[in-house]
């Protein structure tokens, strides 16, 4: 049994309550039901995290090291685009890590197509919706898998 | 009764505290002080909230989306030039928000002549020390009848 | 009595005949008339003065230097942005200067983000459509009664 | 009959006059006289205006406006490239307005390659001397059939 | 006899078919029937060509060097913001060269504000549809004419 | 069963023949091999192509429009980065668009870093290597239903 | 008798009324006297003009093209950064012509350090108050000799 | 006996235990161990505070301003590069900040060369690992020397 | 015997025919000539390949790789500074790569100065015309001997 | 008497003998004969010195700040534009310096635009050949003696 | 006994000669006399250069190399910001390198916050006045045995 | 017997010292005799000077100057970047001039990417270590011949 770890970043607690035409309605618990239960099709345990302080998101990411988890998923909204702490967080962790977004950040705001994440990640998905977060489940195992074989 | 929240961002617990050149003597105790006088005077109660976390304002913007507050006045301090996490927090707000300034921010440093709020809030008033956090308490009432009225 | 004087700049004498969606319907006389009438309450004539030719404008400006008139406030439309001229002119005056936008200048086109009379001015207030002005006037009296408290 | 106004920017009273090997022998009347001899050809009747006076220029076009003419041409000659004033002016008009240059302006000095005016116009005919201005004529009036026929 | 080449360049077989927001209904056999007749009327044979090969559009550039036609006129679509290659090709012909768009590109997205063509072209019609195509070669016919001039 | 058409683009004939330490050993046969196993798995009939030239594939673009095909999954390669021309190919087709990378280019070169495609594409994945692809296609598929649903 | 024109831009009126610090106590009235008194002594008659709207500034330099004056001085204050239009005047006459600032305008705000005139006059001369017309003055005249002595 | 406070900023809690290429294995308990061993021996008292949390890093920082403590010593990692909130808050103190890092980040990537601390401390010392710190510690006491000596 | 691939990008068969102040009247038979010749005396032999079709380009420098050829030459043409797509195929053979051009780009417009190739090839010759041919050829063969005799 | 020194920078030496298009066939004793000569009538005493070497250069600056000279005069030549070496010897010396170009820099090619001299000289002179230099001799005397007066 | 080499800049003969509000009063004689005490306490001999000339500092540093001092500390002065002549130099040798500069550059004018040297030195010690020198050694003697223990 | 004259540049002494990775072993003994050699080959006498000092350069070119030799060859090391100086000394011969590089600068740190000589040279080689210098002596005589057949 693989161990994921779903990080949730700043505001997305409030997913399904904010405009639902940028966002949809779906909620986080909802995203996360999703992710489980692909989780458990698949061979994987989801845990999600959700936090709007940007200490609480490196200290778990810390703990993630510690763990030794398999994978990492992160969706740090509009953290992407300017917490090197974040970024300097990510870069410690040695398994697999996929960055998520809903929405397709290159055809938005300017300010959203850069994410200071990129060099220390594994890959991104986005554009798809709750469907990002799937596909970034499966590309996490996949990604390990593909990293164990060497 | 309209109820308005006036948020105070990061340092500003230090007001009449750090350099008196640039911002003068007066406390946050003395502009709160203000405001609500200023608010009985025109039927609105002003409640205040200063932290130093990125978070916890996060948070106290989506109790107020939740609260359904009548208007929503910010004046973050240096987050204003780079908290994208504060901007999508104010972005779910449906409200009329106003963002103060003590001092005319496009006459100071260039980092702190662009604001990251600027596209989701209703307008900006800077540059008049106590006096702005005042006129930004009546053009909040201000704004929030005249959407009323549509 | 304090002595006001309002600067309407360039386009401004078609207020309340062109696109009511981004400017409202307001008209220029209105706005003068609901000045004068707040002036009145608060002690202070106020004066309006609307010119589409930048150097009427540098002179209406000179003439108030010479007037020793108590306060400006300026809205001086699309010579916010390159009017180096009547910058310039600002810079003369020693009263308070107070610029005024209906819109929101700052989330609208990139051009109109940077004016070039904020390091001549006390203080800018934008957003808040007929209401920007009202509060002007209102900052325009409280930062001349606090330079003269000093 | 269509009502169409030829507008006549900063120092083109001086076309003709000039240096010839960048603008040729013509003036402006010989333009005008031009215009009105196509106008009368296919059914228009031209009315042209010049001025070096930013503010005439833009109360000119607040005219237009007014009298609802049928289309404005306009070569605002260095205008183009700085005057937001006369950019926020044709903004409010609502027939077809035609931007001419007897130059190649892409092909000259970098900053004649940026229109002010491009997002508030039908469009630009630049290159072709004298040429410029009949085919916008001819543009103008394409245009607001085009329109009429919708 | 006059004899013109109209190019048309990238994507514009499916003119008609695609977006009909952005470029009407009207297809590419309707825009040459129309030029054809235009040329008629004014002594000119319109020989069109369309391509969405980038070097078969150099190939027949080269050819109309070669075959000494009278005018070109271009519209290379998408073409136009980077080939540099198409510019090099349109700067070996000696005839007169005319630049047409549909749209008003300078009113577009940033990237097709700038012709990499600009200094190797007569001029350039922008903004008028159909009708951008027709003013083009009568701009070629009298751009044409006024070199023979010479 | 749904059609789907996979686009391969400049240089991508040679997947395992080059610098294996960047784009790894497997070939383009090898991954429409697996695409269209996935496929089958998911109910949908992947179709692929491969071409070098930039007019070939707008082409095959076009088609795809006519031909009415269910998704579109395209790594156009360096393409990716100035081809304008494919861009506004794929702007014309409704069905869902997917981008996919084998590495993660926002941790690339600088050039790398900007898709001209974004605006007109519903998403983007890479980093992945083969994973991409599988994941894409299940982008694709699940962006389609969605759409459905509507 | 040489006839030289000098030229006084934008508030320029307000010379020796406005901030003593920056810009001494001189007027203009003085600067001319001073100007006259220079020219008398080296035979040339000094005309000054003073104007605050940018179109008479250009008729007054059209009709220096006509008057074939000898040589023209201009400090056109903050004109100099932005007006093309007095630009392409300047560009107009053929006789020298000299820019003139009080100040060292390359030691000021960074919007003072480029001159617009730069491409279009013989030389600048700046940072030495009331000398630097004196000053030009004498490079006019000499200008013109070496002119002439070709 | 002089107070110094060493402020430790995000993710260096992981120090010895990420990457030790970059950094080494030293810990931040060893650091400060040093930091108390050369304090001792200059006559200064160090304390330590570590944080992820950018509130409470400008907490601890208002209370070194209550205290007056005599230097403050700060390595705030990835902070560094785009915290104004911290800026901000080092502002307020006036006694002598020294600013380390244990890497020479004018040789790392381009984000990390440019402080927004910078016009707020005395100096900065980097690219000495270990040795950062205790000559941090020697500036802090040399410069608060000669500071009580003027 | 060695094997030299001469490859001549857009527009350059047309050499000789165009512009002869830019380019001389040399033809690229004659180029091919030359460098036959001079690759006879040097004992290689020298095959050329001209096309106007980027993808032909990239299949034929393919075709290099799967050849194991002993040098490659290439005057891309315009493509030197767009085409990223030739880049990658370049970047692909593991032979040496020249990099030629008849002009000094470095000297001409703006967007001449940057390859985009400059990363994947072994070095650039520009500004001698038909020499630089003759000495890219002789560069290939003393590059391939150095790398030969590591 | 007043003793002025006159630096002559990098290549004047070769002034008569290069290109005498660009700057006229006057030779630098010539430039100082004349500069003596104006000197003495002016009741001045000239010194020049020309280098080659900027280390020479900055040490004739520090004897001239030694020797209490009363005005320098520089033509620094293309250091001008990056010598910040020169630039902070200049920085030293306390009596007015005026900085010299026989050509408008302002009107050549970008890189003279800027010149790292300016905010450490009083001012400057450019355009006018051999005049420049007679120009500043008269700055530097009228600037001296204002200072003097105060 | 390690052998130090300090290599003192352009202009640094002036210490203490030149502006002390800038610099301080100290002498570049009383910086080195305080580098060889503490030296001596250290185990050091420190050798001291000061050159105005980029060649002789070049040239000195290419001794350096061959004479393996020990460790180079450097404060280049305004040749910071542009000598790549004397970066390459630095790059050559290989012992430890530290820069050193009395004022914090970061918080001075723009030009000053890059140094050229910043990939070819170790650290960069700033701000401390002649503390800066001392620190500076310190750092070189404890990166040399860091160095020496691997 | 041509005359040839090869100018080293800054640190190029230390060629064959300094990191061999990056420059080889070869020196530049070595490389002047090679030059030597093939210059007898050809006809030609070839003088080589090496200097470090930007002053004592261009007064050897100065020499070169009024030597009227028949060509000159440059590699002017890290001064290629902002050696201005060197640039107009270079601007003033006018017998072929032929820049020189061992590595292929473009693909080196991009400050090295930009020449300062480009405008004033007749071509550029680089990236071929030795074989540059030889590829550079033939392009001169090349060059020569050339021009002196025209």
């Amino acid at each position: 049994m693989k161990n994921i770890l779903m990080l949730h970043g700043i505001n997305h607690n409030m997913f399904g309550k904010r405009d639902p035409v940028q966002y949809g309605t779906i909620t986080l618990a909802e995203i996360d039901a999703r992710l489980q239960a692909l989780g458990s099709e698949l061979g994987a345990q989801v845990e999600s995290f959700q936090t709007n302080s940007e200490g609480a998101m490196c200290e778990r990411i810390h703990r993630a090291f510690e763990e030794r988890c398999d994978a990492v998923l992160i969706n740090a909204g509009a953290w992407t685009h300017y917490s090197y702490g974040i970024r300097d967080a990510l870069a410690i962790i040695t398994c697999p890590v996929v960055e998520v977004h809903m929405s397709n950040i290159h055809a938005r705001e300017p300010f959203r197509h850069h994410s200071v994440f990129a060099e220390v990640v594994d890959g991104q998905i986005c554009g798809f919706g709750l469907e990002s977060y799937l596909l970034a489940l499966r590309a996490a195992l996949a990604q390990g898998k593909q990293r164990g074989a060497r």
